[in-house]
């Protein structure tokens, strides 16, 4: 089960009545956090899911409401407790600007490493922290460079699921019943036992579909998008305007409406599709509602903190 | 008449029930902000004083809890259509911190200039702004390096107050009538009319006393503090520890109880105190009241969006 907190649904400017856009997933209680606006922490405090447990932290692009926040998010992660290493994951230019942010937070309790403008980062998944790994993570992050007025990332997110127990397959090849679970739960590939070497395949059933989460901010849709967020659990989409008239502004400022929002996740067959990123002139995006929900229907207006667990199938 | 509106009454982190410490200063409609926490932006907003008229921010030291939201105020100043300079005064490294932090916001409609640990700023008053000139403010800011573990300024501004229109002296310097409104209330110190000089003074009474506001923050008290606050129409002061007994706290952390910020008011004979930046961790500093009023009657327990209008006596 992957739980996801919509922490602001708001673009531009923080508002009383709205926080700016920013996403926390939680997988096994480990969390990643997707940008940062000001007052982002506020809103994770609401929450009450913690700081100590973000181990990534993805930036969508360096505009001020998607990472101001994060100088004061590192220094409250530093003051929880955290000593591991945390990864931030963000476009070309991520490193200077979070160099430049952390001129008032130099000094962490832990170390802050940064990957620039990747095409993908495997996770593994342990009780102390997500770790980066070179390859067949649990978590795979995969990273599109979308069209902003600034270098942007749209991300996609798979969780792999865990296999099951295979009782035809361990039996089949000879598999110490000593060894079943070890294998099946362990981190290790391989073990030797007896003089032999055991594999994790010889006691896994079949590969099982995992949880795909895709995110795209601060773009204008385009075709390379479809085939990224393709067959999604949950897309969630800025969708900066909801009155259809208003797709001159879109283009203009490099934006989407409700509709082109609801045109990706129909056209890339996502099963749900969750809109934030709302200007802050919009008061009430629930009114245009029908304007997304009229080309795909499963769309959700995003609240702040709304809450959603994905549940493998 | 000044008014003020303290915008957060909050230390250490933006939590969901209080703003950070920081406060508006507002004098004929133009601002001067005093500190620039996570979250500032969206308390002003409530306030509703705008942002375009904020000509002078005030920095009493580069925590994060008093500067992470500068990038973002300066950016929504930006969007708020001003173009008259800015001016940031704040402590030693003001200069590093500020640049570091425009990372984000490099391109602004209006040019910043930073005041890096001045003894004092004077300030005219102007319509469209307030404007930094060498002596004689109509608004003299003080600061004083106070005692933190980085660089902190005390500050404390003086209104002057307009002298009054004197008939008296302006028939004994046989001031032509048409001159009396100008001299009065002009910028220039002297006009020339048929081929003689007048001087504003011939037609000035008496100096008359002004508004005194100080402000100490993420300080421990000090004897110099004394006499630079001596006096204020109103002192606002930090008092992050409300109970006495957190006394070891204070001197461990480099802050203030409620009582420690009362005897400054007491010693220095100030009108009205206001205290603020309180603990995250205490949740209801009106409990700890008697605690500086028995030092200090005239004590204010901050709140977010508090605001008091001082007149000239």
């Amino acid at each position: 089960m992957v739980d996801l907190c919509l922490l602001g649904c708001g673009g531009g400017m923080p508002m009383p009545f709205r926080s700016l856009s920013a996403s926390l997933l939680n997988f096994k209680g480990r969390k990643i956090l997707i940008d940062c606006g000001e007052g982002t922490q506020v809103s994770m405090r609401m929450v009450g899911w913690g700081f100590k447990s973000i181990d990534v932290i993805c930036i969508t692009h360096c505009h001020g409401d998607h990472i101001i926040g994060l100088p004061g998010i590192l220094s409250t992660i530093g003051n929880s407790g955290r000593v591991e290493p945390l990864t931030i994951i963000g476009p070309e230019g991520i490193t200077e600007v979070v160099n430049g942010l952390r001129v008032i937070a130099k000094y962490l309790p832990y170390e802050v490493n940064i990957i620039e403008n990747p095409k993908e980062v495997n996770l593994s998944v342990n009780k102390e922290s997500l770790e980066v790994i070179n390859e067949n993570g649990q978590i795979k992050i995969s990273a599109l460079e979308v069209e902003h007025s600034s270098p942007c990332l749209g991300y996609s997110f798979y969780f792999k699921r865990d296999r099951k127990f295979s009782l035809e397959k361990a039996e089949e090849n000879n598999v110490p019943k000593v060894l079943w679970n070890k294998l099946q739960k362990g981190n290790e590939e391989v073990i030797t036992y007896e003089g032999r070497e055991y594999k994790k395949e010889m006691v896994l059933g079949d590969e099982r579909r995992g949880i795909k989460l895709s995110l795209i901010t601060d773009s204008r849709p385009q075709d390379q998008m479809i085939n990224f967020i393709k067959e999604s659990d949950l897309f969630i989409c800025e969708a900066t305007y909801g009155n259809n008239g208003d797709i001159e502004k879109a283009i203009k400022n490099k934006h989407m409406t409700f509709a082109e929002a609801a045109k990706l996740a129909s056209d890339s067959n996502c099963k749900e599709l969750l809109l934030t990123h709302f200007t802050p002139a919009m008061l009430e995006p629930k009114l245009y509602e029908d304007n997304a929900k009229n080309i795909f229907e499963n769309t959700i207006i995003g609240e702040d903190r709304l809450i959603k667990s994905l549940s493998f199938s």
